[in-house]
């Protein structure tokens, strides 16, 4: 296992010291594996996590108009109940707490048992959980579809809701709504190594990639030779459009997600495929988003998202926002 | 060679045009590698570019407050004085143009070119040249330090200085200062495949890695066995710091750049380090970037840069801008 660490057991707690001390906006609760706002406001909170080995997810999310506070578990392990009720109660102001929670099994039992902690603790708590994953139903970590980059926009657009002041049942609404209008599939050229385990979670022929590949190198759809990139597009989007109605001039967000490896520019030439199909189904593109979003670890691939919208979720995911790792947006004139 | 690519050939005009579908803010001269602000506005203008396979560099640093124009080169390559000399035009204002050269042989000898091609052309054009990093004195590609990832600071600081109205040689001499005051040093784990070769650019054994690398897979100083991140951190630091004349109690910024396949958490953990040394040197760090800045293709390692900040370069810093790689910043309450 080749990587620049120190202790293996240090990973994470080691990774939010380097984060926290470039981070000013960013707090963390000493002693624990979450990160806060710094500056918090009187309004309902949002709180989201997972494993770590996603970064930027999720703590690179937490800011202004984002999430009010992350929990970072162990690599590719949920964070534990305490944890998460940690975040919850350091970020309610009497006006209740969403969770986001990306559908894994361990994620979706451990936030549970938080909230219904907090609940005994007299603090009102609803969640959404994240499904967009279209590759698969049902796969190593999950019953039903797996959570992916897609859950990037939840927290954009909750968090925007909760920043303008909706109550706790309307930005619970609004989250569902993104849950319900955003898909998303990836596909890996090579496998990631996590710290503890020290080899590589599975192998690739030099020509073979895996289509459908998890965030956590869970099987896929599909394991075939590698082709163009505007081929390996096409099987991705055909896919996700396959589990999205989507009509002539909607409008759409799309994301081309680099899963750790994937060369920028790489991700730029997937892109320009992505703008040529929306282009040929007229779908009226509002915000492309290209980077490292959702990852895991070092591997290799990428993932496409899209994001169906409507006036509502426009709004919303328009709004000024600032955390670490959602893009600046400035419009061109 | 496994790579998300179309045809190799079409490596960089395929990645621009994905980038300019994602960024309204950007536009393409037509028919050229050459990107600029799409809103171009009546001050010094600033020229960047180099070859490609550096991503986000340059392109992504166009914008308000940093450069107006970003010529993109073949991958590794440097990009010819026509397209240079497109650049300068598009973006002359009648107050000059200012070119940031990263100190390559290539670029140098191109970049001067254009610059006496646009002096025919009756534009006023002058040139800092960045050489920041501190392994090497001459190297495969170039007599002198090679420059790298510092050359962000200088597109940032320079272009805050043009937006604030500076004539060409202010602009010159803030671009200068950031030049003299910012080192930078590299280190590798593994190769980049540049897709006209087809084939890894050098090899590394399980267990080694490469001190002081170029962002080009050029020689470094060093190969060894790779140690922690800690001690790799110290190594790299020890070499910047010998390089520039800090005190007790001054102001610097920090990168730490991720050279393309290298985790984002496994940056922090560096970066846990960087600030660990600069608290014991009494360093007051006023900018932690911790990202993907300048790369090479997939090449997994990373680079710590340090600039001396005084008032002015600080100032300069500090004033807003916006391109689509420079990381939005708040300050934490």
């Amino acid at each position: 296992m080749k990587k620049l660490i120190n202790e293996v057991g240090n990973y994470v707690t080691e990774m939010l010291d380097g984060l926290v001390a470039a981070v000013p906006s960013l707090r963390r609760v000493e002693g624990t594996q979450v990160l806060l706002r710094a500056n918090l406001k009187d309004k309902v909170g949002l709180v989201s996590g997972g494993g770590s080995g996603h970064e930027p997810a999720h703590a690179g999310y937490v800011g202004t108009g984002m999430l009010d506070a992350a929990v970072a578990g162990e690599v590719f392990t949920s964070p534990t109940p305490d944890q998460i009720l940690t975040a919850i109660r350091a970020v309610h102001r009497g006006k209740g707490v969403l969770l986001i929670v990306k559908n894994y099994t361990g994620d979706v039992m451990n936030f549970e048992m938080a909230a219904d902690l907090a609940h005994a603790q007299g603090i009102e708590v609803a969640q959404v959980v994240v499904d967009d994953d279209v590759a698969v139903e049902g796969s190593t970590y999950t019953v039903g579809r797996r959570g992916i980059a897609g859950t990037v926009w939840v927290h954009k657009i909750a968090g925007a809701a909760a920043e303008a002041g909706l109550s706790l049942e309307e930005v619970q609404r609004v989250a569902s709504k993104v849950v319900t209008h955003v898909r998303s599939m990836g596909m890996a050229l090579s496998a990631c190594t996590v710290p503890a385990h020290g080899r590589p979670s599975f192998a690739l022929a030099e020509s073979e990639v895996e289509m459908g590949i998890g965030i956590h190198g869970e099987p896929g759809v599909e394991r075939r030779k590698l082709g163009t990139s505007a081929a390996t597009v096409d099987f991705l989007l055909e896919r996700i459009f396959a589990n999205l109605s989507l009509q002539s001039c909607d409008a759409v967000a799309v994301m081309v997600n680099g899963l750790g490896a994937t060369p920028l520019s790489e991700l730029y030439i997937a892109n320009r495929r992505v703008a040529e199909v929306c282009q040929e189904k007229n779908l009226q593109v509002q915000q492309t988003l290209v980077g490292e979003f959702m990852t895991s670890l070092e591997m290799a691939g990428f993932s496409l998202s899209v994001l169906k919208l409507d006036e509502e979720l426009q709004n919303y995911l328009n709004a000024p926002a600032y955390a670490p790792a959602w893009p600046q947006t400035e419009r061109g004139e």
